[in-house]
This record gives structure tokens, C-alpha cells and sequence, in this order.
């Protein structure tokens, strides 16, 4: 198969279906913007499980997303888009680089959950831009902002809801959207723990990438854990 | 007078009446988060006169700020405000700090103005936030948040025609807002070239402080020139 893309921790590859692409799971980490790398074995495998699952849930509630099939360990089937450059940021918790920016602690509970977008370019870091930035970029227009905030909410909502009951804290989160050739903005990309920070309800353990960016140790059995709360 | 506060380029005083303060238009000038740092012979009173007259104009239009009255060359009388925390931009063309966060050009010219706003916190550099971040912070409640966008808007359309007249692009702006003991919100401040790019609207000649920060040369000629047209 041709390989359209290749990221930093999957591989998109077009298909004989022109609606369908495959996406390939790697074990690649990397963290602030590529300057710290290394290979998590079997990360690839373990978050294509969490992330079809995820995907599973969010479709059984109404959220559409880019999700079609698991086909194996590390290969997801998924609709054809093209990504919005947008990453969608949604905080319940501070953590992370929001709070050196901000200089407040980690680990405070927001009344209400904190959007953020980044322009989504690592050339200029994906630094962190409003709204109105995004539409004087023409990255989205103001219905696609909308569209998505309305979407990053609800899934919040939901996600928040599914973590809880496996003793789990949805932190943060990051996500993208995609566009369907007919136009449709549907959720793409991966939710995994490279994607969302989630601590453990009761000893605020992290089980997400902050090991890898913080070298606490046991990553992969961080993201294990996660897996195993949900089968 | 007892110094209440020495910012970088003003004083404020306390003064007699207990709902006035005085502010003093110092002659320093500093860019990049003070890094940069010099005098400028007679800015403080070019910049007294230029933001009294922009503030006399807002105040005809209907724009409640500070201003009381100018009542010496340096000096001007103003209310009694505590000042929001935020530092609200708005942009008309791209220049300055967004060419370089967001890759682009200087000098274009934006379908419709974009707004920002800065956490005004020397330490953490005044970072760009955006409305849930402000929220928050608590910096602001969303009803102060959208009073404040549509005072700056409103500002905008006015300051922009003004120049208009005098042959000067309104290229972008800072504003600061207070809060009256009676939890009113002003427009406070100054607005004057120091918080003002503006360009001749024929040669695109800067009359600003980009001047300082760029070392353009001839800095107190291009106020002088902006009091000069509205004079």
C-alpha cells in the first residue's frame, strides 16, 4: 500500500478503497515538539486498542468520528479526511505546559473545562492561538468552530463519564478533526494516553505520556493499565 | 502626592479627592518585556497630549474611560480604577509578535479585526490566553469578558476612522480597562503611540514605537508627527 503520511507515532497508507485509509500504529515517542525521542515497545499495539475503543464509544453515542474497523494489532481502518490544523486542547485539570505558561499549580480542578486551539505546524512549535486567529489563518471558519468546540465538549462529557467509572481522572485531552470530502467535520487522529493525560482517582498516578516526557519509568505498563481498566 | 505604582512609562499618584488619581507620563521607554530600555526626550508629553485627545474623542462617542482632565504637560487627572489584569489587543493588519508566532507576513490586512488578549503579568512575560483561560484565571467573568470585546470593538471602528483622517493606517492597538469602586467597566491606560501601531496611510512610514523596538531611528519625530496631524 502507498504511504500517504508518515507521523510521529502513526503511518497513514491509502487503501483500494478510495473512501478508506489505514492507519498504522508505531511505537515512536516523542515529546516538546520532537526533541526528546525513543521507541515504547508496543505502545503502537496498545493504543490502537484503547483508541478503537474510545472511537467504539464515541460513535455509540452519537459522536462521529473517522472510525471504521480494527484490522489488526496495529492497523486501524478509517474514513478518508483531511486534518483541520487545528489541535483541540480540552483541560479539566491543570496540568503540563499550561501551567508554566500560566504560572499557576498542577493539579487544579476548573470550574468549567478550558478550550484551547493550536495551529496545528511544527515549524512554529503549534502554538496555542484563539479563535480568531484560526479564522484569520483560515484554518476553520466560525461554523467549524463552533461545530468543533460543540463536538470537543461532548466528548468531553463522555470521555469524563467512561474514565471515571475505571477509577481514572480525565485530565486534559488533545484532539483533531478531520473534513469528509462531502464536508463533514468527524473526529480523526488517535485518544490514547499519548493523547490524554489520566491519573489514577486515588493516587493521582499518572498513566499517560507525562512518563515518557518526565522519565518517571514504566511507561508502556502505565498505558497497560489503562488498557486492562477497560477490557 | 504619595507614589501609588511606577509602571514602565507612568506614575500614578494618589491625589486629595479620594475617587482621582493623577498620572504622570514618564519620558522611559521599554520593549520587549523590558529587556530594551532607554529615554525618550519629551514622550511623556506627547503621549499626555495624544491620549487625552484620543480619550476627550472616545468620550464624545459615547466610551466610558478614565480621563478626567489633562492638567499639565505630564499630568493627567483620571478616575479611580483597579485594572483588569488583561491586556486586550486588537489587529487590523498582521505586525509585531503574530507575524512571528504565526508564520506570516507584516502588513495584512485582516477581513475582520482580530482580538487577544494577554494575562498582564511581568513575570510570565504578559502570555497570549484566550477568553477560558481569563475565566479561569478568574481574571475576568464571561459578561466583563464580552463587555470588554465589544468596548474594544467599538474603539476600534472609531479610532480607526479618526486616523483615517490624518492619513494613519490603525494597524494595531493595546488596550487596559479598570474596574470603578462601583464595579464599572472603563477603558483606563493611555492610547498613544506607545500602544498604537500606526503607519502613514500613503508610505506605510511607522510612527510608532516599533521606531524604539526596531531601532528605526528619529522615534520622538514619528509622535510627534502623529500629535502633529491632529492638532
Amino acid at each position: 500500500m502507498e504511504m500517504l503520511y508518515e507521523g510521529k507515532a502513526k503511518k497513514i497508507f491509502k487503501t483500494d478503497n478510495e473512501n478508506e485509509y489505514m492507519v498504522y500504529f508505531k511505537d515512536d515517542a516523542t515529546a516538546f515538539n520532537g526533541i526528546k525521542k525513543d521507541e515504547i515497545n508496543q505502545k503502537g499495539i496498545i493504543n490502537n486498542k484503547i483508541s478503537s475503543r474510545v472511537f467504539e464509544l464515541l460513535e455509540s453515542k452519537g459522536v462521529k468520528t473517522h472510525y471504521i474497523k480494527n484490522i489488526s494489532d496495529r492497523e486501524m481502518l478509517v474514513k478518508v479526511v483531511d486534518i483541520v490544523p487545528l489541535e483541540v486542547i480540552v483541560r479539566n485539570i491543570s496540568a503540563g505546559s499550561m501551567c508554566k505558561r500560566l504560572g499557576i499549580d498542577e493539579g487544579i480542578e476548573f470550574e468549567k473545562p478550558v478550550f484551547e486551539f493550536s495551529y496545528k505546524n511544527d515549524e512554529l512549535g503549534d502554538p496555542l492561538i484563539n479563535d480568531d486567529h484560526a479564522m484569520a489563518l483560515k484554518l476553520a471558519t466560525k461554523e467549524e468552530i463552533d461545530y468543533i468546540k460543540n463536538q470537543a465538549y461532548k466528548i468531553n462529557e463522555i470521555l469524563k463519564e467512561f474514565f471515571k467509572k475505571l477509577d481514572l481522572k480525565l485530565v486534559d485531552f488533545k484532539l483533531e478533526f478531520g473534513k469528509t470530502p462531502s464536508g463533514e467535520i468527524i473526529l480523526a487522529d488517535e485518544v490514547s494516553p499519548d493523547t490524554c493525560r489520566l491519573w489514577d482517582i486515588n493516587t493521582n498516578e499518572k498513566l499517560d505520556k507525562d512518563r515518557f516526557r518526565r522519565d518517571l519509568g514504566n511507561v508502556i505498563e502505565g498505558y497497560k493499565e489503562v488498557l486492562n481498566r477497560m477490557e
